[in-house]
């Protein structure tokens, strides 16, 4: 059987790169296409040089047509309001889509346009998209895959199976997500400048990120009640990975070791979430450069009260990593073929 | 007038280093005495070298009669327990005492053991230390100063004021701090190599820090209502500073201009705290090598919650700057002296 | 056809956890034994929890004979001195031994007791051992491969191609190193704390490193006239990665594209060595977690002098990737199998 | 007497930022004028937090009349070619100038239009300028100082003692020189964003970097013989500081402790150089914050070789501090004054 052929659109970026990385070894894939924000053409070998072996192919500035005639699947790699641009013409020539932007994520659109400043000008397929979190959603059927943000990826994973069963008061929940430099992007700008990074901590957007409603749609959608969670994201000097620490009021009485039994049944069926045993917490080192959501937990019982910490590496299982293995279901292969390492 | 003379007992470890740095420009005092751990005698600029200019002088083993002899104040940096054994020796010579361990900052023994896990054996003098923390203590006439650990100084100046004005609901309070590598110590550890830390962020000791007792009975005072707050504390990939996310359930209506005005007002007269303008948040680059404590804030009034976000430098106004701003009060200097950088 | 059955003799440290992720998803082996510097016995994925899907083994106590009953080929990444200790056993057994230690690398015994403190116990096998730089040895037919040192195959690499074509003045080679801190190896020491490490860059061992004498060794051999150079390591603060910059006056008249030619035709068939064309340099990021070896340089034609840059990873061709590129050598695999990331 | 009045032209970069900060709490002077780039007007003190209780000043547009009226000295912190159309405008008016561009440290007009692309526009006052290495220089009489550039420092404080006693041999200097990130500047550059410099290192300018020229003439002085160095400045992921590793060939024997001896003998008088004693190397974290120089050194007497390392924070010693100590030099102040830290 011949192999699936993928583009990458938007291919120079952070999230780019660490989808061409994963993409040029996947056994079922071959990357036939990928287009970068320069006008200049440039051989992708020469951009990211560790490719050698793996990956000969030339950037060049988007097209979709030469997209469309080279690919089966694309991943769109593209600025929030870019996606809904192109994703119409991908889908309309049968191609199937995983947007990585925030464009179909958010069902309604006035939310969208509240937090992207921009009116949705693709409502027919914003209608059909499959918010791509795999532990959640039926993803097998999808044509268009929004894939999640990384900050709601590593809230909703530490959520959603205390929040399914009724253990936590869904009107009490603050996130506190620490977040590597990789996840602002690619970009000059002096308040990425490494000496203003480097031996500091920030935090910002205070309770406005663009990333609070995906939380609150998954997480009212995973316990069947409205949930509205207070969110403050930090800045901190590494390069991938984001650790967020989530602080919940208990509505059932329970434990340490019963929580992490409803943790560890919710998630046994899932190859890249990891509920740690009691005393023992995530960190980032341990899942950066994976595709791996780490979880750990811990209970106090006297106020009624429990912790969740999780770590994800932001452009693993926190962006291209999620989208490959959201690729691996809709496409039929194994959930971690390409996604060992 | 002469200077007052000064030793540093336990001057080798970062706390005691950069108490080195500060009193040995500080205008009122000459460093008359300071001890290291080892054994062996070397001069204190062979072991920090940047003293070259401003101060000549042996450091040897630890002992309570040179100290004696030769100084009119001590500050103990050392581990917990130690301080106890010492400081009733210097009280008794009449000189005056700034402990930097936790050994004079619990007012019930019984407290101090759970967490310390030894019992108190100087219940004389911990019935008249002071904690000091200067914008919520009087600090003139005290003879013996329990300096606050560096995570109760970003927290406790973080929400004096709205608990002091019964704004906040005292039994929702959480606190996520992010602290700083040299706040654990110069000490050979495998979980603090280099390589273990760096890229790469941790939660630890959820809910049990023996930080949160000192926490607890400050802001209780502050409150007059028993305060138990949810603490986590995070290592983070940077050298010197904690920021201090606080989240807090309001009790009262209020909105951001109104709760900074009330945070400007409680520290109009206090030197080292800095209240953030609305918009505005503290960042550990502004505090690092200083003894200021910034502080910002935003309320979301739909939710009836605020966020105080703290920053101070571990060092500084975590340890070694507020000892001396201690010393200043104790013995009528400026407040600022020595800790204008 | 079966794979080959490998064992890894030191799994723990920062070189032995490389080899174990690199030979847990190799196409052409399973990793059969795993052995810990601990007396307890754990499992592999509980130490290194990103293994969970690809490696689930015990690792205990070190046992020879375990070991032997288990593999078909070792590697040894142990501390210098054990490796020629355990290496003959495996030998006698007919395993094949890849030894990471310094143990076999020096010929002259006399030399390895001056830089090792040591008298060599292993001299039969140390005279049939073949230093393992691919791109200057055969290894195909070795029983026992003496792996290079990180540093050696940085400096060795950069200056092979000019000392064998008597490009380069044999007498006039400075090397200065920077090293990423893993490669102090994983221990408790104060001076590899982060707060010591971070934030600062220092020289040691000048003339004295241990690896000079196998820098020499190899260097010698390719100009076929004695080489002893000046060599400078540094500790840098990033994890992984060596860049060392290689200062040489030039034998004979030669300018940056001719001398670029030399090295591209030496280099022809060499699949883990890039170099780079005129006025391009390597970077540690570009070989951060990569099997490469990325060279650049340029010729200052009125000095008569040339710079060459080498990057490599030190635990990648530095350490493990390379170990299992001989492996793959002499196991007859495709030199790049399972190093293709 | 009253305090000399100083302005700061270029307060917001790297360089004017730590003027201010020194100079605000130097005991000679008062800081009577700041300007920033941007056109918008703002307090100091909004711009750097810290200054709370030592400065409260306008930054505005730089405005030479408003400059000239309030001060008496002026240091200026401006991108090269900036400098050279201001300065005359304060000469004339008779204040003092410590220009910190480049654009009076090269004697020859011409090599200044090589390096810096620009015809020199100020040839009546380059002609009068003093190179402000206080080690070297008599600074007491300049009226326009030029301050050293911050790799130069570093390369020609360690140099200097060997060649003025023609122990190096002139024609055999390499100098390999590592620089924190802030040497760069603060600017919006993609190669300077946080993740592209963390956990890397670079070369850059091979042969050609600007400070070269200044190196040249420098040393070309001390040894009363043409010197034409090579120098390889590299990117390292640290805040500030500079490493310099220098190799020579000796010119005379001697030895480590014979040549320390004549670099202490040399710096006898010095405030700011410190040698090391034999066995011992600066490291950056030994210099930052301060206006030291650190050189420790090493010699191979079989190879007639020595090893050179000097340590200077870039941003002290290599530009803002060692302007201060010219300043305090041009004025009568105590060399020292406002350095001590």
């Amino acid at each position: 059987m011949g192999k699936l052929h993928v583009g990458i659109v938007g291919a120079t970026g952070y999230t780019g790169e660490e989808l061409v990385r994963i993409l040029s070894r996947h056994p079922n894939v071959e990357v036939a296409y990928v287009s970068g924000k320069e006008d200049r053409s440039e051989r992708i070998q020469d951009i990211f040089p560790y490719l050698k072996h793996t990956l000969d192919l030339k950037c060049n500035a988007f097209s979709a047509d030469e997209a469309i005639k080279k690919t089966d699947l694309v991943f769109l790699s593209l600025p929030h309001t870019l996606s809904m641009q192109s994703a119409p013409l991908f889908l309309k020539a049968g191609k199937k889509v995983i947007d990585i932007s925030a464009d179909y994520r958010l069902r309604d659109p006035k939310t969208y346009e509240k937090f992207y400043k921009t009116a949705h000008t693709d409502l027919k397929n914003l209608a059909g998209a499959v918010y791509g979190l795999p532990e959640l959603a039926k993803i097998k059927a999808a044509k268009l895959v929004a894939n999640p943000g990384c900050y709601p990826t590593g809230s909703i994973l530490g959520l959603a199976p205390g929040l399914a069963k009724g253990i936590f008061n869904p009107n009490s929940i603050q996130i506190d997500a620490k977040s590597g430099v990789t996840g602002a992007g690619r970009k000059a700008d002096k308040a990425l400048h490494f000496s203003e990074v480097n031996e500091s901590v920030k935090a910002y957007k205070l309770f406005e990120h663009q990333h609070v409603p995906e939380i609150d749609q998954a997480l009212s959608g995973v316990s069947k009640k409205p949930v509205s969670v207070v969110f403050v994201p930090h800045l901190i000097p590494v390069n991938r990975g984001i650790l967020s620490t989530i602080y919940v009021k208990l509505a059932k009485k329970t434990n340490t070791e019963k929580l992490l039994a409803v943790y560890k049944k919710f998630y046994a069926r899932e190859p890249f979430v990891k509920v740690y045993d009691a005393g023992l917490l995530p960190e980032i080192k341990n899942v950066a450069h994976t595709n791996f959501c780490d979880i750990g937990l811990k209970v106090n019982e006297e106020k009624n009260f429990a912790v969740i910490v999780t770590a994800i590496d932001n452009l693993g299982k926190g962006a291209a990593g999620q989208a490959v293995e959201n690729m691996n279901i809709m496409c039929g292969f194994p959930e971690t073929a390409g996604l060992s390492h």
